[in-house]
């Protein structure tokens, strides 16, 4: 890594568009990665995508708390900025972008952005003011970057639809770039709240990754009735005591709405409660008369 | 104006960002100017105040009808895109970007731009949705232009403060310029509203502006206490059998919040019914021990 210069971290919005106005200026490409820290191998694999696509990555760190409701994990939610700025920076981040909550949200500051009918389905029905929070932060986000791309993890998929939605609804002049889900050997998708799980739910929380392949396996081996596809998701997802499923469905990739053949561009997509850690899972599908070919990224 | 080449008509958001990409490449300075056309002075007073810190203008023709409400006047707003044309080319226009309804709101498109608080007030309380619709606009074509500064006029004066706001709340990296408005020799605010007026009415119309003068000058003449500025307001409105008003009122400017006692930046604000016409008008001022000062743009 020796050609790239030490990542620099930086907390203001003047001090980041001080740092990116000569590289704008240069004609050079800026990628950005949002986080809210707490770092995983899923969050650094975004970073030589974007490298094949930019000169410059910009990270940001910051755990938002417009898109946790009442009762959620706030508070709680992992912490970690000096391991997150190390490991950003060995995996090629030029800069860290890690402001305070007040100066993304400052007194008085009280606008919203909303996708009411996106917002409605699946994650937005158990969690109604959780994408408002997300497209509200985003916004924030691609305006004081400015990015040329930025990406966003398959394993939030709903989160990913929003987003792309947000952009072009709003016709912010971003590539939005949609990265694979990274897994453990199991098959659990890694998520920084993985770290909330004992070792019982542990075991028990490749579920939802089980469930979703059973429900891929379901359509790729003929089957396109919806509810049966979820018939089977739900009973792997039966198997598992320690897991309460909040949904276990197949929908239309676009919009996450029913279907009831299966056909096209679709997904399957599990949330549950695995002892009191909240996870999620997907796999993305095209399922065309010639068959049925998974969707990475 | 014989430095300027022929003002450009764009109607497509690709086409305007490929014009506009060599010109921001060059460092050049580009400003907005966002109107629903049907031009007036007021409108193409802008294009001068944007020359003094812009190097090209972008003036926008867009009647939006998401800030219209139910039963509202979308349908029959004046639209005059050819006359507008040639008063924005001679006004100094380099670009004008008059979309289509279903460029800036494709089928599928959902997404909203709110500002729950500042738009529950005055205009807000009479049109629930319209500081919505304002937003939301305003955000795409912030976007779409990415200018570096933007005017508004001051005769939309919740208006004004919404979009300072939201660019605020947002992190948009543009100036809002505030551009005093332009009046009638009996003081009418002009507004392409005006063009409704029938001969009684029109005679009756410029009851706004007196009730705002009248607000203004018993501030100055020491008056402090809001409620008794109010009532000067009433009164001089109670003189035109035809006005109904909807308020009249002074506020804060800042979040157009009631006072008890008048001090610091204020705002008087009249919106009322001429006959079937909704008018609007204010006068912004600087209340300190030292005396009372009109602040205009």
């Amino acid at each position: 890594m020796g050609r790239r210069p030490d990542m620099e971290r930086i907390e203001e919005v003047a001090d980041l568009r001080r740092v990116l106005a000569p590289v704008r200026a240069d004609g050079r490409r800026i990628g950005l990665v949002p986080t809210m820290g707490a770092l995983h191998r899923g969050h650094l694999s975004h970073v030589p995508l974007l490298l094949a696509h930019a000169d410059l990555v910009v990270m940001s760190v910051f755990v938002n708390p417009l898109q946790f409701g009442p009762g959620e994990d706030f508070e709680r939610y992992p912490r970690s900025l000096e391991d997150d700025a190390k490991l950003a920076e060995e995996a090629g981040v030029d800069l860290l972008f890690c402001p305070q909550v007040t100066t993304l949200y400052p007194p008085g500051s009280e606008t919203l952005v909303e996708l009411p009918d996106l917002s409605s389905q699946l994650e937005g029905a158990v969690r109604p003011t959780h994408f408002r929070g997300v497209a509200t932060v985003v916004a924030k986000l691609l305006n004081i970057v400015r990015p040329d791309l930025a990406s966003f993890g398959q394993k939030d998929l709903q989160q990913l639809l929003v987003v792309r939605r947000l952009v072009s609804d709003l016709h912010f002049d971003v590539q939005i770039l949609a990265v694979p889900t990274a897994r453990e050997p199991d098959g659990l998708a890694l998520s920084s709240r993985n770290a909330y799980l004992g070792a019982d739910d542990r075991r028990e929380a490749a579920a939802l990754n089980r469930a979703c392949r059973a429900g891929f396996d379901a359509v790729a081996a003929g089957e396109r009735a919806a509810s049966r596809v979820e018939a089977v998701m739900a009973e792997v997802l039966n198997g598992f005591p320690r897991v309460r499923p909040d949904y276990a469905v197949v929908r239309r990739l676009d919009d996450l709405k029913p279907m009831t053949v299966v056909s096209g561009r679709a997904a399957v997509l599990v949330a549950a409660r695995v002892g009191s850690t909240r996870l999620l899972d997907n796999l993305v599908m095209d399922v065309t008369p010639d068959g049925v070919r998974e969707i990475r990224g």
